[in-house]
């Protein structure tokens, strides 16, 4: 049995996972809460305890616990250091690895970041099992990715490979922090998909179903149910996130030459309307070399569980 | 001692090398000449044995040759085919390996891409022998590259991995062939300088110390001597250059977060002129965690031999 916990900007998800992938136990509690990295460790460690006690009673046999693996942003395999993360309340480096293993008795405790562990959970427990060479997309609030090469995670130099949402497709395009303009989340992700949908009203001028909303309530998930029921500037929005995304991942495919791409988070739910435009670009805008070679998947992981089943395939990768 | 072969659109050269990295004999013929593959296959077998036998008789000892390695456009080092050249006469599929291994008697025959062999000598005969994850970068008539990531060089799914030539850069830019437009190559390879230098002409409208020359004449060693020379047009192509391939390589960084680039080629030669407005576009384009980590370094291998030891690194890898 494995442990896998899911660190994000507002709640931590702390699971219980056995040999199938299969979640037992789970509990959450609010990230937000915590500016201190020590604080922070002894509360995920307590919860990290209650899922081990919980999971215990539900088994009549004994549990032997391979150990316990976080999905972090700016998560850092290589350090076991979360880094001047964008997103949480403790700032600057910290040791999170190092703290946990003082409040836990785990044999092995790792950390990466939340794309990368995404990848190692279609790869250990989805629709990667048999692919060696494959690249997973997260959209999310950013756009994150997980780059396998030759059947392992690629870490880079630094612990840091696969921030492919960061790759610039439009010079000088839309601001997006770091003083950095145009790059692919700024476009693609579940906030590109509004900032888009914004955009597509500015252009096209006409009326759309989500005119009674308020600005501030609308969600890439309306956008995305908007164009699935027919609304037109909600279909040009997802149209343009498709080939924006199916273009850059051609030019990202020439780096690793992947066998695959998976697609994973709430946009992807938009179906055909998102997909489409996407496999188009994205065979357009392949060299010949490459063309009609690489698959565009959506993750097959259960979008309430994956986070966590990514997680914990960290420890479980070792066991295999 | 192994043997390696630089396959080029005008001529194959073909040398033997020894475990320090020196090219002992050498021999070259024109490739164009050749429109079959079987009969190109027997011409390179009789070049192979001249060097091998003109390798002996400089020897005393008796010689042990561990195998060939040949870089090629196109070629596969899965397939061992070389797969729809676009510079060579002999179209479609070579199965080059196949076709040598009948005529030579090695126990080893290797092929991949010229960019490859190239990335493949630096780790074993050059700079990057201490660096696990690297990208080596050829600026010549196109821009090739090669993926090292955990020590391994990147074949991809397919054996076509590192084509960041063809990443595209500038949307709607220049026509690149394919029906593909502002790929990467059509500006930054020696092909591309020349370009831009007509592009600077067009956009500054002021004269150049290359003025007297004749278009045709015009070579991307040309602009970089006249910007090294301090010719404002020359240094304008170079600037422009040297700033869009920094941008490219620091998105190219997102993917497999190297530890160094290495140039190689004749545009690199242009020196500081093309490579300190690199460098700045490069740490200006990272994002915050790659800021001051990746190397930007000019190749250490020979001009003249780096193709063949690249080429014959293929062999000498699997011996190490």
């Amino acid at each position: 049995m494995t442990l896998g916990s899911d660190i994000g900007g507002t709640n931590t998800c702390i699971g219980s996972v056995n040999v199938d992938g299969k979640v037992i136990a789970r509990t959450r509690f609010s990230t937000s809460d915590y500016t201190d990295g020590a604080a922070y460790a002894n509360r995920l460690a307590e919860a990290v305890r209650k899922v081990m006690a919980e999971t215990e009673s539900l088994s009549s046999d004994s549990i032997e616990w391979l150990g316990f693996g976080i999905g972090a942003p700016n998560g850092n395999h290589r350090s076991g250091c979360i880094e001047d993360p964008p997103n949480l309340n403790f700032k600057g480096n910290t040791p999170l690895v190092a703290l946990l293993h003082e409040r836990l008795q785990l044999p092995r405790i790792e950390l990466t970041n939340d794309a990368n562990a995404a990848a190692l959970g279609e790869k250990i427990y989805g629709a990667a099992k048999d692919i060696s060479d494959f690249i997973m997309i997260t959209l999310g609030t950013g756009l994150g990715s997980g780059v396998f090469v030759n059947n392992q995670l690629v870490y880079g130099h630094d612990g840091f490979a696969g921030e492919i949402g960061h790759i610039s497709v439009i010079p000088d395009g839309r601001y997006c922090g770091f003083g950095r303009r145009g790059s692919l989340e700024n476009y693609c992700s579940a906030t590109g998909i509004r900032r888009t949908f914004f955009e597509m009203i500015a252009q096209q001028g006409s009326k759309t179903i989500l005119d009674s909303k308020r600005i501030s309530e609308v969600t890439a998930k309306d956008v995305a149910d908007a164009a699935y029921a027919g609304d037109e500037i909600a279909q040009a929005a997802m149209d343009f996130t498709g080939r924006l995304l199916g273009e850059a991942l051609a030019s990202t495919a020439l780096v690793t030459s992947p066998a695959a791409f998976f697609l994973f988070g709430g946009p992807v739910n938009a179906g055909e309307v998102l997909l489409d435009p996407l496999r188009r670009a994205f065979e357009q805008h392949l060299i010949p070399t490459y063309k009609n070679k690489i698959q565009i998947i959506v993750s097959s992981l259960p979008m309430g569980d994956a986070a966590i089943l990514g997680a914990s395939a960290l420890v479980a990768e070792h066991s295999l």
